[in-house]
Parts: C-alpha cells; sequence; structure tokens
C-alpha cells in the first residue's frame, strides 16, 4: 500500500496503461466505503482511495473539527478491500495560500442538502474537480447513501466534460436498517437503534406505494407518520423526481422507477441522511 | 484541416503521443492569434485552435450579438499558421439543456474587469475549463491583451490541479501602437490611429518611470494626462502588483519588474483594453 500525501507525487503516479479507479472518502472508513473499494477493485488494473475531510464542504456551524479520523483504521480496510494507494493530503496542499477558485453547481444541488447547507455542494464539487485532475481516473465510485452528492458529480462531469465514468454503488446499511456512516460512531449502540426509524420510515412510504397509494402527498404523509413519535428533529422527508423536483409540488408522480424518497433529521446531536428508491426491488 | 463541432468527437481525437498545444479563441482570428498559433506549432506536435463566442462570458449588455465572425477566414488564417484542428463547436453543443455548473474565482478575478463585468470570468474560467477537458492539452497558450484573463487562468489551473502549461504570449500590435483585437472591426481605419493614445498613455507612464519618477501616483497621472484631451470615457488606468493590487492604493512600488498598467476605455461606442509591463524590455 503507497500512502501518498503530496499533491506533486499523486499526480506523478505512475500508471502505464492501467485503468484506475478512484474512491474519494472522508475517511473513518466503513462496509459502505469497503464495498466501493471492492467495486472499484473488480472494474479497474489500479485504486486509488482519497482521504480527506474537506474543510470547504462544512458549514461554520457543522461537525469538521470532530469529524472521526483514524488513518490507520482506514489503511486497513482499504488495504483488505483492495486499494494499492491511500491519497492522503491535508488541507494546506489541497488549499495552499491563494487558493481562489470555486465549482458553483446549480440544479440538483440547490433544494434539499443545498437549501440546508450553504456551499456545502459547491464544497464537494470543487473538491472532486481537483481529485479528478490529481488521479485521473477511469472510474469514481460515490454512495448512493449521498444521493444528492452522487447527482451533483453526475451534473458537473457532464457539464464540465471530465472524461471519466461515475459510478454509483448501493448503500450499505447495519442489520437494524440504519444507513452506514462515518457519522454513526457519534451515536451509542441504543441510539443507532432508535436510529433505524429513519430507514423505517422511508420502508413504510414504500409499502404505501405497494399498496396501491399514488398520491405523492399521501405516500410522503405514510413515511411522517413513523417518525412523529421519534426523538428527532425532521428537516425533510421528500419524494423527489429525478431532477430532484419535489413531487408533492407538482402533485404528479410521473415515472415510479424515477422517483426516490429522501430524508434529513437530527437525532441525539448527530445530523443523519437517508434515501431508497420509491419502488424497492426485492433482494431475490 | 480538420474541423470539429461535437464535443463527442475532439474528445475522441487521436493523439497518440503527441504532444497537443490548445489555443483558445472567440474567432475572428488576427495575427496575435496567429503569433499564439505559430508558438503552439513550434511547441507542440499537435494545435488545436477553438473557435467559440461563449456567450457565458458576455454581459447582457455586452457585444454577443454582434461579435464579428467569419470562419472561412479563420480557417485560413489558422492553417496557415500552423493548427491541424479547428474545434467549433456552436452554444447548445457547449451548455445543453440542463447546464448548471459555473467556476467562480475570486482573487485576481475581483478588481477592474471582475468589477466592471459581472460573471465574465466566471464564463472565461467555465468555458476554459471544458475546453481543457475536451481537447486535454499539454500547454494552452493565451495573449497578454487580456492580461487579467490570463492570471485568472493561471490561478484556475493551479488552484484545480490541471495538468498543462499555461503559456502567455506578447501582445501584438498594429503600427499605431493600438493592441490587435477582433473588436477592433468595429473601429474605421481612422478611429483607429486615434484609439492608438491608449497604448501611448502606457507608454507615458512607462517613460514616467523611466525618467526617475517612483510615486505610483504620478506614474498613473503621467499616462491619464495623455488620455484626458482624448475622445474616450476612461473606465480605469491602473498600476498593479503581481496579484492586480492597485498600487495607489498601497502608495508601494514594490517590485517595479512585477508592476503592470491596465487600461480599459470606451471610444467610439467600443469597449477597449490594454496593458503594459511598467518595466518594458526594449527590443534589441
Amino acid at each position: 500500500m503507497y500512502l501518498i500525501t503530496s499533491t506533486r507525487e499523486i499526480k506523478a503516479l505512475p500508471r502505464g496503461h492501467r485503468r484506475v479507479g478512484l474512491v474519494p472518502t472522508m475517511g473513518y472508513l466503513h462496509d459502505g466505503h469497503a464495498s466501493l473499494i471492492r467495486r472499484a477493485r473488480a472494474e479497474n488494473d489500479l485504486v486509488v482511495v482519497s482521504v480527506f475531510v474537506n474543510p470547504m464542504q462544512f458549514g461554520p456551524s457543522e461537525d469538521l473539527a470532530r469529524y472521526p479520523r483514524d488513518l490507520e483504521r482506514d489503511t486497513r480496510i482499504a488495504e483488505a478491500a483492495g486499494a494499492e494507494v491511500l491519497f492522503v493530503p491535508d488541507a494546506t496542499e489541497m488549499y495552499p495560500a491563494g487558493f481562489a477558485s470555486r465549482l458553483e453547481v446549480a440544479g440538483p444541488a440547490l433544494p434539499l442538502e443545498g437549501a440546508r447547507r450553504p456551499g456545502h455542494f459547491a464544497g464537494v464539487a470543487t473538491v472532486v474537480a481537483k481529485l479528478f485532475h490529481l488521479v485521473r481516473p477511469n472510474r469514481a465510485y460515490f454512495g448512493e447513501k449521498d444521493w444528492q452528492q452522487l447527482q451533483v458529480v453526475r451534473r458537473l462531469v457532464e457539464d464540465l466534460n471530465f472524461d471519466l465514468e461515475v459510478v454509483g454503488c448501493p448503500t450499505q446499511r447495519e442489520a437494524s436498517g440504519l444507513a452506514l456512516s462515518s457519522r454513526n460512531t457519534y451515536l451509542t449502540e441504543e441510539q443507532r437503534q432508535e436510529a433505524s426509524v429513519l430507514y423505517r420510515s422511508l420502508r413504510a412510504a414504500q409499502a404505501a406505494y405497494r399498496s396501491g397509494e399514488r398520491q405523492p402527498q399521501a405516500i410522503v404523509a405514510a413515511g411522517k407518520a413513523l417518525l412523529a413519535a421519534a426523538p428527532l428533529e425532521l428537516e425533510y422527508l421528500q419524494l423527489v423526481g429525478p431532477d430532484l423536483e419535489d413531487l408533492e409540488q407538482t402533485g404528479e408522480l410521473g415515472d415510479p422507477r424515477q422517483a426516490r424518497l429522501l430524508l434529513a433529521a437530527r437525532m441525539f446531536g448527530v445530523r443523519l441522511i437517508d434515501n431508497a428508491p420509491l419502488v424497492q426491488e426485492e433482494a431475490t
């Protein structure tokens, strides 16, 4: 395993004719990340995992300072999953004095997380563009857990004509249904059990659809019903279309296979997000 | 000469191990562009000239609609100067429906043109990033005539870790001293003679420095003196440092070899810009 911390070195990484897969992460890797790395391993000749807690995507009142870090553990997990290179720059390496550029994405970056975390997706888009230039991957892997981020990255890659494939990978979950997230480490085991209500609410909305409900309002209401009694502040639970448009606003379900449920809530002082397709393909 | 109009085709351009030089232009080529193309020809194995009047870098009250266009002439000039590929996309090819990305640069993009043409440098930076991804040049050539633009592109390339070299090339001038610009076509021959006062004012400021003047204010005043009686509206004539900081504000000349005179003025209904180093190296 090569540990690279400088942008100069990662740019000079010998690659020959190897196909390169990049898995950008903020570290504190879990099985969700491992599944991205394994997928990248299967589809490429060389896998680079970046570990960078990107200050540009955190708001002033967010958890940048306490975001969990454990490079030794990350190294073990990344290597076991098939990574050959870990790129771990520090903030001054990525944003040296005089840095002045910022990639703004409108469209899919505007609603939901974009409305609640000003500057967040500009931070994501900017660091992703830098990583793409530094690593020059043939494919880049992102988890569907951050569904809106995945749409923003796809938009960015298409708009700016990046020459690579963006691969979205399914969310990994605990047995309770809670989506894996590095931020789950802020919760106790008992709190994680309680937080699984978030995914259960998405399942309840899916169930309403399966029972024949076709009104976006009613589908969302079925999801929200489960959250009413839970110890959380709901930021949003929305049913959205392929461009992240709020289907309760349009009142039209459109193609149900393109509809998705997205939620964000604060539980036990931690901001958690999750999402699921309206029409869940059952595991066979 | 290959004329390519689609992003798909330019991306697929066979290059083998050839070094590629890119000369991004808005067309209506003149000897300034030709000098960039010849330089690119000398330093690379394959020269791509892009011709795209980029709507994103024009303000609503600017000259997008009347900007001069002549593809046949451009083809002849580019070929004679050594280009093999002319990339001429239309606006829907570069900005298809749903396009939502925008590269903002602060720092060198903020003062001067940036303050007077809101969105201009974001438009430049965005299209330049797209062209870099589409053509993947080893070197990209920009004229010093657009000095601030050159600084913005250098900033962008460094900030986002683009893997290419930005080459700035000296301004070409008419015999009168007027900087070559596609916009000069808006002027009659007589008006072009009168417009040479812009360069003469920069020369007057240089002369003040050569005579021993070291106060930024006095140097700028020497330049402005020539413009007072001319039929123009001066937008700015500034002496700036390496980060485009206004040296009249700081009151310090700093390293004179890093100082530059920049001006913008409206003459005969046309907005013209020019610039020159404070310390002009005389032709030998």
